[in-house]
C-alpha cells in the first residue's frame, strides 16, 4: 500500500495528551477545556434525545440552528447571511475546512499557509492534490509579512487559509489587514478560507475583524467555526462554515459525502440554548481573560518570558532562559515528564521550523485550581 | 470557481425526503427508522453528558466502545481483532468510507463499483483523483455477474467496493462467492471495502457472510459498519470501521485530519448499551423481519410485483404492471404526489440504468401504523 501522506505520523496533539496521561502530568497540551459546557445546554441534549430527535438532520443541518448562527452573525459582525444558501453544519470545524479544501483544490493549485499554521491544513491540501506553500509569520509578533506573503502568490495560487484568532500564537489580524490581503488579491483567482474557532475568544477589549464583516472579502471566502470551541463542548464536534450561495452548494456536495450531516440531538440542543442564552457568547472574553490573567499573573514569578496572548486559549511561552539546549519538542516532552505539565512545541505547526525557536504552548482553558497548580509546578523550573 | 463534482446535484435521499415533507406523505423513501433506539442506550447519553465526557474522545475512538466493537466482532464472525490495532471510531458509516477510499486511491486509480450501488462510492473516489468502473449486477436477483467482474478488472484497478447486504436490492453475498472473489484477486495488488453497514438485518434465517469472516479477503480489507442502522439511531452519525493493522494506520492518517474523532458523549452510550444487551443485534433480525412480512403481506393485495427481501430495512417493488410508461424517477415522484407514499427510485443508483428498470425502494423500518398505512394507499394504486 502507497501512503496517501508518507510524511503523517499521529497529531502531536494526541501524542501529547497520551503522555500526559501515562506520566500524569497535568494536560495543558490539546486544546480542549477541563470545565463543562453549560448546564441548559446539557440538559437540552437529554430532552431533545428523549423526544425522539435521533434520526438524520437535514444534510445542510438543522434549520432552526442554522437561524440561531445566523442570528448570531448578524448581532456580531452586522451581516445578514441567509441560513438556507449561506450555511452548512458539519461534524466539526476540521471537517469543514477538509471540506471546502476539498471543494475548492484541483490536482496542481497552491494553497498559501501562513507557519506556524494548524496540523490539518496541509494534509487536507495533499489530498486534494494541491500543494501547500508555506509563508512563515514575523516570530516577533505573528503578523503577517506582506512582502514574503507577495512573493509566495503565483498564477496557481487558488487559495488562502487565514486563521484569527491565531492558533498557537494568539494573533489576531485587523480589519486594516484585511483591506490590504483584499487589495492584494482582487485581481486574482484566489478563494480564502477564514478558520475563525476562537473568533469568540479576544481579550483586552479588541474587537476580532471578522472576514464575514469584510464584504469584498467575504464574496470569497469560507469561513469556518465551532460549537466545541465556544460552548465548551470539544466532544461534541460540531461546527460550521458560512459561505456565499455559489461556494456554499459547492462546499455541500462534498459534505454531503463526506459525512450527509452532523448529529440532531446536539444541533437541537445548541439551537436551544443559543435561542435562550444568546449573551453567552458576549461573557466569553472575560470568562477567558481572567483565565488567561490568572494564569499569566502566577507565571510572572517564573523564568518563562512570555507576552499575553490577544485571542484563543493559548498562551505561548519562551523557556530560552531555562534550558536553551532542549529544542521545544524535547522540552514539551521534558515539561511533561519532569514537571508535571504537558505542553505543545510550536515547531511541529511549521514546515520548516526557526531554529531560534524556543516556545512551547499551553491551553489555559481550565479550572482555576488547575491552572493555580500548574503554574506552581511551572514557577518551579 | 471550477467544481469538483460537475455532475453531482443534492441527494436522491434530501430531495425525495423533501418532498415528502411538503406533501405529507408517508416517508418511505430516506432510510431511517420513525421509532427510536433503545431506551436504555438514549439514557445514557444523558447520563454521560452530567458525567462531563464532552470533550474530544481519542481520536480512534472511545476505548471502551472499540473493545464493545471487538467482542461483537468475535462473537458473531469469530474472528479476534485488536481493539487498538485495527479498529477506528467514526463520524458515521459514510465518512468511514471516504476515509477509506481517500487512504487508497491515488489519481488515476480504477475502483469497481457493483450498479446499483450507494450514491456516495462515485463522488468519493472522483475526489480521490480515481475512476470507478462499473459492473452491473444481474437484474434478476442484483448477483455479481462474473464475466463482466472479471472484464473490468485492469492493471489500474486498486479497489473492489462491496455491499452485502446490498443497498437498494437487499440482495446478500454467499460465502461462496467471497471465495471466488478472493480466488480472482489473489494475484493482484486489489484492495476492499465492504461496506456492511446494514450486517444484523438478515432474514429467513440466512447467515450474513461477513469479510470479516474471511481469511484471505479480510487481510486487504476494509469493513465498515454503522451504529445508527443497528440501534435505530441514525442521526447520532456514529459509524466503524476494521481493518489489519497497516491498512488502519493509513485509514487514522486521513481519519485525524477529516474528522479527528467522533462525538463523546455518544460513544459512552453506546458501549454502556452493548456491553448491557450485546443480545440486541441477535433480536434484530426477528424484528425486522417481522416488519417485513408486515409489509409485504398487506402489499400482497397490491399490483406491485416484488420478492421478499432478504436483507437491509428496503423493500424493492416492480411496479411495471401498474404505470409502465413511467421512469422509476416519475413513479417515485408521483407515488409521493398522488398516493402519499415517497420512494426512492432505484435507476439514480446506476451510471447507466437499464431502460426496462421499473423499480421503487420502500423503507420498512417504521411502526406498524405507518406500514399499515402505506400498504393502504399502496394497495388503492
Ligand atoms: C482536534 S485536537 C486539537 C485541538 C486544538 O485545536 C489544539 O490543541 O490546537
Ligand atoms: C444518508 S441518507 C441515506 C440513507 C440511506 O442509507 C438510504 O436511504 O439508502
Amino acid at each position: 500500500l502507497t501512503s496517501k501522506l508518507p510524511h503523517v505520523g499521529t497529531t502531536i496533539f494526541t501524542r501529547m495528551s497520551q503522555l500526559a496521561a501515562e506520566t500524569g502530568a497535568l494536560n495543558l497540551s490539546q486544546g480542549f477545556p477541563d470545565f463543562d459546557g453549560p448546564q441548559a445546554l446539557r440538559d437540552a441534549v437529554g430532552r431533545h434525545i428523549a423526544a425522539g430527535h435521533n434520526q438524520y438532520a437535514a444534510m445542510t443541518g438543522l434549520p432552526a440552528l442554522r437561524e440561531q448562527v445566523a442570528a448570531k452573525i448578524a448581532r456580531c459582525y452586522g451581516r445578514s447571511v441567509s441560513a438556507d444558501a449561506e450555511l452548512t453544519i458539519t461534524p466539526g470545524a476540521t471537517q469543514a475546512i477538509f471540506c471546502a479544501i476539498q471543494a475548492l483544490i484541483h490536482p496542481g493549485d497552491e494553497v498559501i499557509v501562513f507557519d506556524p499554521s494548524y496540523d490539518s491544513y496541509e494534509p487536507s491540501v495533499e489530498l486534494a492534490g494541491g500543494r501547500c506553500v508555506h509563508v512563515p509569520l514575523a516570530l516577533a509578533d505573528f503578523a503577517i509579512d506582506w512582502q514574503r506573503l507577495q512573493d509566495a502568490l503565483s498564477p496557481r495560487t487558488r487559495l488562502i487559509i487565514l486563521n484569527s484568532p491565531h492558533n498557537p500564537s494568539g494573533a489576531l489580524i485587523s480589519g486594516a489587514e484585511l483591506d490590504r490581503l483584499a487589495a492584494l488579491i482582487r485581481e486574482r483567482d484566489i478563494y480564502l478560507i477564514s478558520d475563525e474557532v476562537y473568533e469568540h475568544l479576544v481579550f483586552d477589549g479588541v474587537a476580532h475583524a471578522s472576514v464575514l464583516a469584510h464584504e469584498e472579502l467575504y464574496r470569497r471566502a469560507f469561513v469556518v467555526s465551532s460549537f466545541g470551541k465556544t460552548y465548551h463542548v470539544t466532544g461534541w464536534k460540531t461546527g460550521y462554515v458560512v459561505a456565499p450561495p455559489a461556494l456554499t452548494a459547492e462546499l455541500r456536495k462534498v459534505h454531503q459525502y463526506v459525512s450527509f450531516c452532523g448529529v440532531t440531538p446536539l444541533q437541537w440542543a445548541l439551537a436551544d440554548f443559543m435561542s435562550e442564552y444568546p449573551e453567552h457568547v458576549e461573557e466569553l472574553p472575560a470568562f477567558y481573560q481572567s483565565k488567561r490573567d490568572l494564569f499569566c499573573d502566577l507565571l510572572a514569578n517564573s523564568r518563562f518570558r512570555f507576552r499575553r496572548t490577544t485571542g484563543t486559549y493559548f498562551q505561548l511561552v519562551d523557556y530560552s532562559a531555562i534550558r536553551p539546549d532542549l529544542d521545544d519538542v524535547a522540552m514539551a516532552e521534558w515539561l511533561t515528564r519532569e514537571h508535571g505539565v504537558a505542553a505543545i512545541p510550536v515547531s511541529v505547526f511549521y514546515q520548516q521550523p526557526p531554529a531560534e525557536l524556543r516556545l512551547v504552548r499551553f491551553c489555559f482553558a481550565k479550572r482555576e485550581d488547575t491552572l493555580r497548580q500548574a503554574a506552581e509546578k511551572l514557577c518551579a523550573v
